[in-house]
């Protein structure tokens, strides 16, 4: 199933989970994946920020595609810029920042653990 | 966890799936969630494809990130360029060619279907 661009919808949240500013999110499947909860190209305007926060019982992977910025990795402060990935796994926290002069862009997908056996 | 693209692999594959030329598989996670088996940044240079193949008992997710090119999805001929996604969940086919001038890139997850009850 091709989704294009131009009929995506674009979310914006305003201090998402703390953050700065306004969250860009453009969802990228109509239908998602069994075991996909979230699945969106996300762009931060310079200065704009996701706070911190764990994810639990989920993985949420970032590639980031344009831009640099400052993450949180369970706790631990590290830059980052296009062509850098990021995983937080159940039970791990993170945040994202744009600290850069151009927009930030990446990729997220929240893929949820199997049922307990 | 942060994985920097300098310390990512990149693996080669030539005529994928029965394609064209040589695909570049930039592996974005070191440790892939549980219900994921393929997460990757791919680059056809133009003239390169991955040939029509189905997939069963999973979903796969690419979007766009650069370049133009030409998709089946499920046999269907489309047009798709930076900015687009397709989603090819259980028991349907894809293929995928860069038909421009320029790279085709693109981010790729293969995400599992919850096992059966």
């Amino acid at each position: 199933m091709l989704r294009r661009e131009k009929d995506m919808s674009v979310e914006t949240r305003e201090r998402m989970r703390g953050g700065k500013g306004t969250v860009f999110i453009r969802h990228l499947a109509e239908h998602l994946p069994p075991m996909c909860r979230f699945y969106a190209e996300i762009t931060l305007h310079p200065g704009c920020s996701i706070g911190e926060h764990e994810h639990l019982g989920e993985t949420e992977l970032f590639v980031f595609v344009s831009g640099a910025g400052m993450v949180t990795d369970n706790g631990t402060h590290m830059k980052v810029k296009a062509g850098d990935a990021t995983s937080t796994p159940n039970g791990h926290t993170h945040s994202v920042a744009n600290t850069g002069t151009d927009d930030l862009v990446f990729i997220a997908a929240i893929i949820k653990d199997p049922p307990a056996a």
